[in-house]
């Protein structure tokens, strides 16, 4: 039994192997959104009201929140845009800082229990992250490098995500309250990037028992049409092992190629959410006009040669 | 080592787990396709013709020729359709019938190293159909059922696959000339569907070290979107150690999960492939229309807010 459960003041989201990935919305992030960081600095949250609304129109379970801005009040920044998401929606956050401060400040208004983003494997992290995570009870994503960097070896990083679920536990922190990250290398930088996340990816699941997540959009850094290496990334992921990820909602290929995997996992039941999504209009006229719905109709008609 | 040699007079193809994915046409094929079963049964090919050229250039690497005409001189047929498509394209085909006169009739004009399609677990069928791809020196698709019909249990199927590469081995067949087909159920039908799949797939590789291929289309049946499916569980595969499947290339969507799943396996050096065709065009004017290229410059808009 592996479900990682996160909260809000009003609904409960569980990752799980045999449960719907999770997507987590990546938006709220003023990394390389100058726009968003001036604005967020200014206390102007509109752009972040419009990113939180139209990703769980899209779909997402979770959202990410980010307040990574140089030289500003990050602590004062993450609180004020934790509150504010919050008043706006039920969906679970997920509270993301490199920055201790900011992280406490973060969950001491956070309402419900939140994944914190994120801890590594090296020791002065671990050391201050996690009495946080055990004192508000929260979950939190584990990433799998250490002192020495992210090692190109996938078995190297299955130990170092051991080493922090084996650390967790000293603080109380269950098993089941991490969510490794795999740690996802762009793949025209490394062609072994995707076999050695699928590999470790199998690994966590059948020896640690752990989910996981990761930033599924930096496996295609670089390359041209990146939602479609970022939709095979993610449903190869899926097949591996993979129970949620960081990413954008509002990329249609992306949401299909999960939603197709959760189909293909059996974690659609009956393929309901499927089938209410693509369902093919009923025929409106004689003409045929029911086959001609795009290109879901296509394979009929060429079939019918 | 467990590269699949097939071949016409002039082109080879390679099945392995360390090679592009492989895409064998599907279109040639007379079921449930009424009118081409009627010209093909008359001796008019001119369609075959069609599906054969537009499938090698959607990107297909052997095309499966199948005659399989109720009432109809399928043996005739067949052998006609193969001289045919082989004047036509430099791919190697599999040659697909249940009948082995038509099996026989096939391969005695075919030019190269055919794969057979197919072979099942039942002794009689193994019996009559081994010797010929002995014979002939081909190679062939072991389909995963027996006299007890396709079990549920991706286990049971494995040992089928067992037998079938022990028994081939005894006429002189090597497990390198063996492509077993794990047998794909709708998913509608049966939402465990993907996951046997996924399991056989990886037992396949691991301990039988066999390459694979299947009717990849039919894991959507009766669903929507069947193309969005199709992609999905082909990437998943894949992933689980898939290396051929018989589709249809005229599939943009599918063909696009396939060529991002080679990219993730490494199996695209430098992304080659991938980045020839989904490169992005240069930019054209000063207002920004390199930014207009269809969705796939989407990203990178909404990044800039």
């Amino acid at each position: 039994m592996s479900d990682t459960v996160i909260s809000s003041a009003r609904k409960e989201v569980v990752i799980g192997f045999d449960r719907p990935f999770v997507i987590i919305g990546e938006r709220i992030n003023p990394t390389g959104r100058k726009l968003l960081a001036e604005e967020m600095k200014k206390g102007d949250y509109s752009r972040v009201e419009k990113d939180a609304l139209a990703q769980v129109a899209a779909g997402a379970h979770m959202l990410d929140v980010n307040a990574g801005i140089p030289l500003a009040d990050e602590p004062r920044i993450l609180a004020e845009t934790i509150q504010l998401v919050q008043s706006l929606t039920d969906v679970p956050l997920s509270i993301d800082s490199s920055i201790i401060e900011a992280l406490e400040s973060g969950l001491s208004v956070y309402k419900g229990k939140a994944l914190v983003n994120s801890v590594t494997g090296e020791d002065e992290v671990l050391e201050r992250v996690l009495p946080l995570v055990a004192k508000y009870g929260a979950a939190v994503v584990a990433i799998s490098n250490d002192e020495t960097g992210i090692s190109e070896d996938p078995d190297v990083r299955f130990e170092v995500a051991k080493k922090i679920v084996n650390r967790a536990a000293d603080y109380g922190i269950p098993h089941t309250d991490i969510v490794v990250d795999p740690l996802v290398m762009p793949i025209g930088a490394m062609g072994t990037a995707g076999r050695q996340v699928f590999h470790l990816l199998r690994r966590l699941k059948e020896e640690l028992d752990v989910n996981s997540t990761c930033g599924a959009s930096n496996v295609s850094f670089g390359l041209p049409n990146r939602n479609g290496l970022n939709a095979a990334f993610l449903s190869m992921a899926i097949a591996s092992g993979m129970t949620s990820a960081i990413t954008n909602p509002l990329h249609e290929e992306v949401m299909q190629a999960v939603m197709g995997a959760n189909v293909m996992m059996g974690n659609d039941e009956q393929c309901v959410n499927w089938i209410k999504k693509y369902r093919e209009p009923a025929p409106v006229s004689a003409e045929g006009e029911a086959g001609r719905t795009g290109r879901r109709g296509g394979e009929r008609r060429r079939r019918s040669a």
